[in-house]
């Protein structure tokens, strides 16, 4: 696959032009995952068990799609272009790593995936999110012992720990330790045996040694059976009533040589055993009759033309498939057809009254423990021990932490894992969605951007799924940011960063998705829309603090459909015909949008106001950017043409000026948002210090209206001294007591209200 | 510290006036805290060792500040506001976690300190990189037994593997087993002592716990000298020429309960040793006369009044204290007056040629073996096993990878740290500057947004840095980004992610720098100038594969020191008075603005096509949003105020749009980028299905000058279709042979130069 583009059965001796222009893909780790795969099919057709493979060195692409081809599983989603035959054989070798074949990397168009073979790291936390709540499903997990380095994999070891061997399945690990990552040896390669054993046994497991290359076979097959009667134990045990304590769960270590079989030396360096079976082994085979003559030997050790005579597999392979098609590694149905949506419950029941003051967060997880206990082996909640700070914490009214490791924990059924690791929270969201489940991740608005390229290869997968006729339709994933940087006031700087919406937003318009709900209803509204939809990444962010609640639970409906409003309630003269426009996105800055119209009325009661609030952040782009972006017409129904338009946005400014970027005469906006500004201070002084307080947002205002006013502009500098006169008077008092004045937090709204 | 704003001695009843408005600040680390830092003082002062304290669980900061109130260190480096007497006591306690004190977490106004106290999982691997080379430093590390969770603290532990006892420190790591994080119970706290044995002489380590709480003291003083006695024994082995293979470095694990020596239960809850000791204890002590009771009773427990006698410590607390004040743990001249600049080398030997094919990351890898060379005692290289790769491995010509675990490497001395694990890489990274050094941090461009988040919290401590008069510069950390997404047709749709550009882009301005050289010689200007640099976060953007030299040496050192240029070259009509202006900013996209300007000129003779080059990314913004952004007019020089701007932009569009936010006529202007399409396909395929090929720039730059010209506007259609016939031929060559036709890379600008 990594060379030929013609004569792939060997018929005839290998010419140069038989080999592919580019040489492309990577063969040092596949000898070992295809041992694993053949020994795998043993295993499921003797013991029947339903299984998939979990590839973390998703570079051996080629291993696994020679098995796929094999065992007929390309056939089955390609039959077309991949059938098991000659005419299969010739596309899939003389196509991949092509601009029309597989790509060199395990990507979703490989049956049987659920792991993008790109960032290392997360292999073995998807593969426990996928077992979870699936007690008849054992995931293999191949990790490689440069993935093994990696800290998301370090911590993912202890994911057993998690795991209720009742409800759950289990996860065979395999360590492959081939000694080199591409070019310098690696940790885990050179650690004894006696290391890695205590390291593991440290872990929680027991571990299975496979190291010796003359009895490889029946050291395999004895090891990967054992593992399976190990989790069987374990499994009944528990699911009999007697669970027991502190299971030691099996894990296997596996030794073989860097591109075992490969050749032994190339131009007189060593292949086989060392970093240079990492890609191409020989390099010029395309060039190079010698190259080629190595390359021609090399294939032909594998003896293609018995296993393989006229392209269709001999009995002898064929022979250790599962015979029921449905069952092997590629065709297991949790992986192509799963999806299972929720019993979603009403959420109005925990709406709250309009103009009370309410935390987003607590009514959140009244409704999330309504789901919980609605969907008790189909949705759960990861989080990096949050939830409680969350104010989340409702969820545990009827449910508990699956912890396993602690004793008095009420672990078993618990809908929560509160890991502080959100790479392990990432990867079992991960896997737990890709089998067709629903979960959530809460988290510190802070820490969410340390999964960012983990959600981002997500996406990836996600995008390249949906293109697949033959994979179905998943849930979104769902995340929850709260403890935003707006009342980090408490932790202070180290705790204040709201970057993880840039990282949505780079993502496809088809499937990023970023919503600021400005209140509790407005919340538990999209968090109804986000848990029903699918295929999305949906980015929720909201405030754990009580906070004014707007709208109804009718307005909140409309007001979340629609994206975007005028809040008639906070403008002035209804919002109509507006001299300037005040736009909020996020709770906190709409708050002080609210108390700035406020502000104006008292001061300059003639200038009209109109408020806006953001609630779904993608109405903004262009329209051809985003499918909910705003029509051009509806655009200027809200904005104007011509008005200056002041936003005041609750993450970094240049996001929001780029998503603007294409819509009608910038140059009359301005944007203000988190600036890396703050301390442990005060709330207030946390918007003072990020320009986007009350008295910011009225000083923009007026300087810009008194740019198309001569009214204003004649008392200008009057009005902006005392707006500065205020705020000095705040800002004095928050130096003074420590606290915020109680008046800063009241809303005077309600009188206006129609 | 948590909570008086008044009567800090006890020197009457406790009044609920006595108490702050708002009781911020976390309790249940501090007494481990506090007891480690004692013992610390003893060992510093009887071995006379040079000692940094990283404390990882930071928001303890309350045990730390205590601390070095107590030893002087405060007073040493605020005279005025925390002098070590009654007056500084005051200032201490009632300012703290208020806007005018230290916030509630461990920050750079904290002497001593080198690790913001935010993210979790980071103090070790900065503890590591902080001894790196500092043969005489000993890092005392605590990490919490919640921050032993997170994947990068799992993989932290493997780095004594790299760490040279004969020219290296070393590091105490100390395990603070406290059972519980914020509210759950931890994963260490729930492993027995055999587990946690097993688990750390896996990682290689000798385990020592100390958990006898009667005689904590005791094993506490034993366990210490014991560990540094150890480091003794491995350094001295190594430094006279016998180093001990695979040596047994010290750890110790301390198990005490959670706020330890607190309130046994409030409310009848229980406290000590509870997640509920995790922050404030008795929540209503400034509005509960019982709780406030509470407080005072567990206050004057410490006997305050003999231990702190008028504001001045006893005696038996100043006994403990190391005599020499410059070795008291907040006062170790290697925080903060530790700046070594590099001697830096010529990089102009390594230039290329103009108009040569050559690699830049080869080039540069030459210029840092020099760098390497000149300065061996005070430059690393630390890469997540992509230095081959990443064609930078000529620095390994003159030194090795020091992996110490690997006894067949030449690991004295090397320069050069390539572990699979960016964490660990950005830690030591942070370790190894923070203490005066500088380092680089090359990594495919994909994959370098593992590390986003710390980064940003590297950042905020520089920040802060910054504003302290005391703490002294520091290099800036570089990052070099290569084989980027435009050269990922290899690895395919999960290795193409450029979004680092955007968390630098979020950066404070005074900080953020981000650069784009378009060729190696530009590249290595641009190399040895961020080496030079202090206190910034420099991101280098450049390929490793062959691409044109379009800059003689004088030049490119002249277009970095503009950092952006108009191409005279690549223009039509010497660029002058433009129909249009194609901007490239990132190499290959250039490259591609170049070949549409050629096509435009075979195309269109009559337009005038201007060509600029963006190296520098931070000119770009309104001047007053950077310290590199254009002045309005050289923009206005370069853009023009309504001509036709066609940005082509190495990373997401929206980022760029966002920088021009503020520029004049933002609507003449259109933005490409990469927009998350690509697979294993071929490199220009990238550009095509991006949409930054040549013949989109072309296509985009017509379609903006019609606007503009009749002449033009009315052959629109047979030029766009001419283009798209072109542009065809190409894509089916693709298809049909696997490759780039040869010539889509020939440059024929050579004759137009002048």
């Amino acid at each position: 696959m990594i060379f030929l583009k013609d004569n792939v059965l060997l018929e005839r001796d290998l010419r140069l032009e038989d080999v592919k222009p580019r040489l492309l893909g990577h063969w040092g780790t596949c000898p070992g995952l295809v041992l694993i795969w053949s020994h795998l099919n043993l295993l499921i057709r003797d013991s029947s068990v339903d299984m998939l493979f979990v590839i973390g060195p998703g570079h051996g692409a080629p291993a696994a799609l020679a098995c796929l081809w094999l065992e007929g599983s390309l056939e089955r989603f390609y039959p077309d272009k991949y059938p098991t035959n000659k005419e299969g054989l010739h596309n899939l070798i003389t196509k991949f790593s092509t601009p029309r074949g597989f790509p060199s990397h395990i990507n979703p168009e490989t049956p049987g995936c659920i792991h993008e073979g790109g960032e290392l790291g997360y292999a073995l936390s998807v593969s426990f999110g996928a077992v979870m709540d699936n007690p008849d499903l054992i995931v293999t997990c191949v990790v490689g012992d440069g993935e093994a380095e990696t800290g998301p994999t370090a911590a993912a070891w202890h994911s057993i720990k998690y795991l209720d061997p009742a409800e759950s399945g289990a996860v065979i690990p395999i360590l492959h330790v081939n000694g080199f990552k591409i070019s310098e040896r690696t940790i885990f390669g050179c650690m004894d045996n006696k290391e890695l054993i205590l390291l593991f046994s440290g872990y929680g497991y027991q571990v299975c040694i496979v190291e010796d290359l003359d009895l490889i076979d029946v050291e395999l097959h004895t090891a990967l059976f054992w593992a399976l009667s190990e989790i069987k134990k374990i499994q009944e045990a528990a699911r009999s009533g007697s669970p027991i304590t502190k299971p030691r769960w099996p894990m296997i270590i596996l030794r073989t040589p860097k591109g075992w079989t490969g050749p032994r030396t190339v131009d007189n360096e060593i292949i086989e055993g060392s970093f240079r079976a990492h890609q191409v082994p020989v390099a010029k085979a395309n060039k190079s009759e010698e190259h080629l003559q190595i390359l021609q030997d090399w294939l032909k050790s594998y003896e293609v033309h018995q296993l393989l005579a006229d392209g269709k597999p001999s009995h002898d392979v064929l022979d250790i498939l599962p015979p029921e098609e449905y069952k092997r590694l590629g065709q297991l149905k949790v992986v192509y057809d799963c999806y299972r949506g929720l019993d979603l419950p009403d959420w109005t029941p925990h709406a709250a009254e309009k103009f009370d003051q309410t935390s987003s967060m607590q009514q959140s997880g009244k409704f999330l423990d309504d789901v919980a206990r609605k969907n008790m082996k189909a949705f759960r909640i990861f989080s990096p021990d949050e939830l409680e700070s969350n104010k989340l914490s409702a969820v545990l009214d009827h449910s508990g932490r699956n912890f396993q490791w602690d004793q008095y924990s009420r672990a078993q059924g618990g809908r929560v894992i509160e890991i502080l690791s959100e790479h392990c929270c990432q990867g079992f969201l991960q896997g737990y969605t890709l089998t067709g489940r629903t979960a959530i991740f809460p988290s510190y608005e802070s820490f969410l951007g340390i999964i960012h390229t983990m959600m981002i290869q997500y996406a990836k997968f996600s995008k390249i799924s949906r293109k697949l006729s033959w994979r179905g339709d998943l849930s979104s994933i769902n995340y929850i940011e709260t403890s935003t940087w707006a009342r980090q006031e408490h932790n202070g700087f180290s705790h204040q960063n709201p970057s993880f919406i840039g990282a949505v937003l780079n993502l496809k318009a088809e499937t990023a998705r970023v919503y600021l709900p400005p209140d509790a209803n407005c919340f538990l509204s999209t968090l109804h829309h986000c848990l029903k939809s699918k295929n999305y990444v949906n980015l929720m962010i909201g405030s754990k603090q009580p906070t004014p609640v707007y709208l109804s639970t009718e307005d909140a409906m409309e007001h979340c459909k629609r994206g975007i409003s005028i809040w008639k309630f906070a403008s002035t003269h209804d919002g109509e015909d507006p001299d300037v426009v005040l736009v909020g996105i996020g709770v906190e800055v709409t708050f002080e949008v609210i108390k700035a119209a406020e502000l104006l009325a008292k001061l300059v009661p003639e200038l009209r106001v109109r408020v806006i609030n953001v609630t779904d952040l993608l109405v903004l782009p262009h329209e051809s950017h985003h499918p909910h972006a705003l029509k051009p017409k509806d655009f200027e129904e809200l904005f104007t043409l011509d008005k200056p338009v002041c936003f005041n946005y609750h993450s970094y400014a240049t996001e929001l000026q780029g998503l603007l970027f294409g819509r009608p005469a910038l140059h009359r906006m301005t944007v203000e948002g988190y600036k890396e500004e703050g301390s442990t201070t005060t709330p207030f002084d946390m918007m003072l210090v990020n320009n986007v307080s009350r008295f910011h947002v009225a000083s923009r205002a007026l300087n810009a209206a008194a740019l198309h006013n001569d009214a204003i502009h004649e008392k200008l500098s009057g009005l902006l001294s005392s707006i500065n006169e205020e705020m000095t008077q705040v800002q004095e008092y928050i130096g003074e007591y420590g606290k915020d004045p109680d008046n800063i937090y009241e809303l005077n709204i309600t009188k206006t209200e129609s």
